[in-house]
């Protein structure tokens, strides 16, 4: 056994500076909230930045809000809100559209930027959005699509090759949550002369991430998991200043124009990451991404990183006696803020996660095996971590995820 | 003079039977918004519905939503909900991302579907977002832009040169208010070999559309004008039915996969407008919309409409003693629901609005002469049309616009 028990958990949460962080959160009774990494919990201030954005600034104020309360500049201070989340400057972010939209812009940008390659090169096992993205991207600039898989030694191998234009790479990946050496791969696809896009869906607001200092081009990710701004909530995008002036994508609309309100008949972009928005964006939506990144202001990133760890690793460390076999890394540098198991029975990881639902333990279950567990340091204690794996372990020690109601599919996941 | 009185106003508003539907929204005190054709005012039911969405959807059934709140197939029942206020079939409609993406989608889709043809024919007045972003598709498809004044003669002499493939217009002129005959265009089109492409951000909401019955092949259009669903909510797509298995556009996210949860590698659209979907969409930004639909479901379009020419036809009627220039056209049936103006002084346009918006009369000022004033049926009454005249009147014949206060321009429109 691993020496862990529920009393040393308590006295860890006690010791722990982000502890008071759990506070802010809306966190329903009972329950032990697995799934940030796919929804992230609903912080406090939320509901209220949300009311008074409806009935205040819309209601009230009406259209004078777009001067008055900011709206028209909100994805450029949301933006700059999040910038230091990336390690990016102020005015190398914007907030707006949707992951897939950013990607697309990102991948179109620098396909163009360097124009004497024309292969995307890709990840089997990513996103499906970020395959279904390219697919669509390389079709329209006439490139192609060359996928590999970014942990092992392919990827030096498909960069050798001379043509790839850009490479496009999860941080993190969804399913097994490893974490890619960003510095590293970033310097070999420059190295190699491609240009490098970065997912950062699965890593933003879980670890702290450098993107000016590891030199990376173009930037992706959402703001609805470990950011918890509320489903579905706009994406940002990161864009190089050195990318300002030439990085070009076709999306474009009035809101990316260096003088939208001279309306004039031809698009001239803005010469910053503004360049990478379109048109109007959720301002809805966006008011509870800024309740979120007001709370990230006051957060450590680094504390973050280390509480994430331990609990990965506490985690691991406790489940590992029922056998499940581990799809993370082990190595901590190479692990994201979840924990991914495979039953030996692929059918099994399905009932699984429904039983422990039950429980009050959410987790979820992605395709074709992995029971994926997701830890956020914010709204997470160490007796969660504890009294979590402690339901594992019961739901596989008794068989209680045999019982027939636990494999009936839900209409999605 | 007109013989209308604010007597006589007050009892057309108390005949009038949509007059109801006033209750149903916020507007603040002593105010006449006639701006609503840019930014529709705050439904009462409104802010219920989004706090129900951010506080029990989100907080407390968590990532549960998904299935238990319908959040996967919001874009579709949204446009489910919005189909019959532009004329098409439930399934023909989805709600998603911002209109300038749509435009893009539909644009691409249309350019290959008509492969033999490299012309977009636009219009040289069109909403700028509509110009720059035919300027980004018709750069990525190897195509050409050309733009007419679509209310003279010039459109049917460019569909003759027998090479548009697609032709874009807006419904309803953003600026000068002029309404297109979409069936006569529609033929127009597709006699000479063209599709078509609708832009209805400023007509849904404020007049019955009929896409099915006009045989239109691809429409946009934004939902926080006249259906009121807050700022920056996201637009919906029309893909008309026949298109279903051949429409192609690039952004392919997985919301528009066949199979989403399959997680397979690669793409294989959806056979319906979903295909025009691509990622996640800010759900609480939907929220307000799906109120703003469920009010519009009680709505009769064709009493909107007779109520909208009413009440521009008389505004035109009270202020024409100013001479001030009709922008909009005249005759009803060529008549969107705003009326512009703009005055011999084409530096006069500005202050004369900021002097009408002091005075509590909110329209807006468009480069660059026209003074905009929109006219929205469900919560304008007639006496508010008198009182908003009378002001206009009154801000012209005393000079009071040329108080220098007035001149000076705020950041944005």
């Amino acid at each position: 056994m691993t020496g862990i028990t529920r009393e040393k958990c308590a006295k860890l949460d006690a010791a722990d500076p982000l502890a008071p962080f759990r506070d802010e959160f809306v966190l329903p009774e009972g329950v032990v909230y697995l799934d940030g990494n796919s929804l992230g919990a609903l912080p406090k201030a939320t509901p209220g930045r949300v009311a008074d954005m409806v009935e205040r600034e819309w209601g009230r104020d009406l259209v004078r809000s777009w001067n008055t309360a900011g709206w028209w500049d909100k994805p450029r201070t949301l933006g700059a809100k999040l910038a230091p989340l990336v390690g990016a400057a102020p005015h190398e972010v914007v907030v707006g559209d949707g992951t897939s939209a950013n990607l697309f812009k990102a991948l179109v940008a620098a396909l163009r930027l360097n124009p004497g390659r024309r292969v995307v090169l890709g990840e089997t096992g990513n996103f499906p959005t970020d395959l279904y993205v390219t697919q669509g991207a390389v079709e329209l600039m006439g490139a192609a699509e060359r996928r590999v898989d970014p942990d092992g030694p392919e990827l030096a191998a498909a960069l050798g090759a001379g043509d790839v234009a850009v490479v496009l790479l999860s941080h993190v990946d969804y399913r097994t949550g490893a974490l890619r050496d960003m510095p590293a791969v970033t310097r070999m696809a420059h190295d190699s002369g491609a240009l490098v896009v970065w997912d950062l869906c699965h890593s933003v607001g879980a670890l702290p991430i450098e993107l000016s200092a590891c030199g990376v081009d173009f930037a992706v990710g959402c703001t609805y998991k470990y950011l918890n701004a509320g489903p579905g909530t706009p994406a940002f995008g990161y864009v190089a200043e050195r990318h300002h002036a030439t990085a070009r994508q076709p999306l474009s609309g009035w809101h990316g124009h260096i003088r939208p309100f001279d309306f004039t008949g031809d698009y001239e972009p803005a010469v910053s990451a503004s360049r990478f928005l379109s048109g109007s964006q959720p301002l809805i939506a966006d008011a509870a991404l800024e309740a979120s990144l007001d709370l990230f202001a006051r957060v450590d990133m680094r504390r973050v990183r280390e509480k994430s760890l331990a609990m990965t690793e506490m985690f691991i460390d406790l489940v590992e006696p029922v056998g499940l076999r581990l799809v993370t890394p082990r190595e901590p540098e190479r692990r994201g803020s979840q924990v991914a198991l495979a039953h030996p029975d692929p059918e099994a990881g399905y009932p699984i996660v429904q039983a422990l639902i039950t429980r009050g333990v959410i987790g979820d279950f992605r395709a074709p095996d992995v029971l994926r567990f997701g830890f956020t340091p914010l709204y997470l204690r160490y007796v969660d971590v504890f009294d979590a794996a402690t339901a594992l372990v019961e739901v596989l020690d008794t068989d209680e995820w045999r019982d027939p109601r636990f494999a009936e599919r839900a209409q999605v996941t």
